[in-house]
């Protein structure tokens, strides 16, 4: 596929660049979006800026979605051929902590599900890809998600979301964050993802995931093995408007999405 | 001080066999010890073992006090001279996990308080070391911790703990979780307060925490410029039967305490 040779190029060009800007975080220029903790670095910016180019030659009049400024826009025929990207997802981590837990995620949709993924670590050096049909590998390898079935054994990651999410986000995800073995919080849901996908945790669920943070990492799941569906179980799309995402091994989706509240009922108990 | 010499030097006697048992971890034997993702390998028993046997040559008579079996129980003098070891905190994701989130961590205390303490992540390579009124550092270089003020910009780690203190903890601190700028649960508590003492992040908390999993990052995130409470504000004592962990870089603690649920309520709620 075409789209997934792109998709690995543009991943295996941005890296050194995202991984130099890394080194030196402490001169990035940055500044604040939506709160104290939502940070927009030079970095996204200018990895964003050569996806609309690269794309522009490569496939053009195709539509890019991406995390900043008018990129963010849905598509107008949702089901259009598109790309969606994460710059960086993890802009807080790229900025701060002692691991490198952030990444670049590109991918290639139609009809509002994603084709073809590619999600590039670029410390690390972890490389994931997955075209639908065709299996996802990890630097050439093959993976698999894990077999965990028990839910108290199961390695779960929950993304709190922003602040002003969270108390919705602690409603509807309670009797999860009582019932599994172990809570991680990563900070970027592509790492969280891919951490599925290669069989090193067993779940992850966030209440208002935007398409870039898991249209690379959906297949890439999807084609390990594992199950990714919104909350309330049914099929994903891209710009359905953020109805949650739930992915995992597969074993445990059932018993997750069984312990996850429905959204009505939060809200009323809200009031 | 010869303890901070000899912590230093098992540190870093024992992170190449550590480093190399996580590079075979397929291979690596493991038990479950409480509850499912509650892990024990060979690893961890032979870290242990080693201590022991480093200590009884080099501090005869010395009590050590470890995460692993009859070491567990806490001294029957709970102010004599004692060492405090975590032969690898962060078991689960030593196992299991992209990143490696784990670490060795060894104290000397007297009076219940850590007076000398190191920490290695083995993979990483990262080592933190401190001794009382010496100042932290990493890899020899100086260390200090964040001056973030804004409890809305802070990046906040919280431990969930095992299942069976999940409902306690959601409880006590659901309105911490409902205030800071970014959560994180990387599931190893020294990681994590390693971090607040080299400023990566700013805060952690801890319902029911076990001396080794603080007693070495106390002395470290102290002497980096941060603080370290009980939940209830008052100073720690190594044996003083699990009060909560609260650490920060100082300037966020007032304010993370006054989040934090006090125990007592906290019970007849769940009621």
């Amino acid at each position: 596929m075409d789209e997934l040779a792109f998709i690995e190029t543009f991943l295996r060009e941005n890296a050194a660049y995202v991984r130099e800007r890394h080194a030196a975080r402490n001169q990035v220029t940055m500044t604040v979006k939506s709160n104290a903790s939502d940070l927009l670095t030079e970095a996204d910016l200018t990895v964003q800026q050569r996806a609309v180019e690269a794309l522009a030659k490569a496939f053009p009049g195709d539509r890019l979605v991406a995390e900043e400024g008018d990129c963010a826009a849905y598509p107008e025929n949702r089901n259009a051929r598109c790309w969606v990207l994460d710059p960086i997802d993890g802009t807080n981590n790229f900025v701060r902590g002692l691991f490198p837990c952030f990444g670049i995620s590109l991918a290639f949709a139609e009809e509002g599900v994603p084709r073809a993924g590619g999600v590039m670590l670029p410390v690390s050096g972890h490389l994931f890809l997955a075209e639908r049909g065709g299996g996802a590998t990890l630097n050439g390898e093959a993976i698999h998600v894990s077999d965990v079935q028990d839910i108290g054994a199961a390695k779960v990651e929950l993304d709190f979301g922003w602040v002003e999410e969270r108390d919705l986000m602690l409603n509807r995800a309670a009797k999860l964050i009582k019932s599994v073995g172990q809570v991680r919080c990563t900070g970027s849901a592509v790492v969280a993802l891919c951490q599925i996908a290669c069989g090193e945790t067993d779940g992850f669920a966030h209440m208002t995931l935007q398409p870039w943070d898991y249209a690379a990492s959906q297949v890439i799941v999807e084609e390990a093995g594992g199950m990714a569906t919104r909350l309330d179980g049914k099929a994903l799309h891209l710009f359905d408007g953020r109805k949650g995402v739930l992915m995992s091994n597969g074993a445990i989706h059932g018993t997750m999405r069984g312990l996850i509240r429905e959204r009505r009922v939060a809200r009323d108990q809200r009031r």
